[in-house]
């Protein structure tokens, strides 16, 4: 799947909920949802795991459509010319260096 | 770009540190840049809001990496089949439910 595609599944699924609910309310579901990937991480299982990442990536879709941001031409700006850091790939920042 | 390659590029971009920094070390980055979203979303310009969804979406992806979560499978599993609530698409859902 494409990150034009998840965005558009998500659109699909959630658009017309997601346009009334708004920024605020989107955002505090997405965070629920962060919390819930890392009791995942400490201890879940593999598919409490996958699941959790599922609904932060989806939650993160949400925010991007109802923000009006395409997540592919994102990455693109952000990440497609190696780290942003440094213009290397692989990454040779200093280890504490961001990221 | 695909959600498998979206985790090709971060992994061949940032692999080798993100293997020795670990899941704790990982999810603190994330939330920064979690928080720096969120500061985007409330008064930040459409560029600054398309750069913070790129670090947020990088990060989750550096997490799945580490985690060995295939973030396409993920999606597929949980949202494949319509709404995980009511199994429809669009969702159905009452509005209070978890969408």
């Amino acid at each position: 799947m494409t990150l034009p595609e998840l965005q558009a599944l998500i659109r699909e699924t959630y658009g017309a909920k997601d346009a009334s609910r708004g920024v605020e309310g989107t955002f505090m579901w997405f965070m629920q949802e962060v919390g819930e990937l890392a009791t995942a991480l400490r201890n879940g299982s593999a598919r409490e795991k996958t699941l959790e990442f599922a609904d932060v990536l989806a939650w993160l879709a949400t925010l991007a459509n109802i923000s009006g941001v395409d997540l592919d031409q994102a990455i693109a700006a952000k990440y497609g010319a190696g780290c942003p850091g440094c213009g290397k790939s692989p990454c040779a920042c200093a280890r504490a260096e961001k990221p």
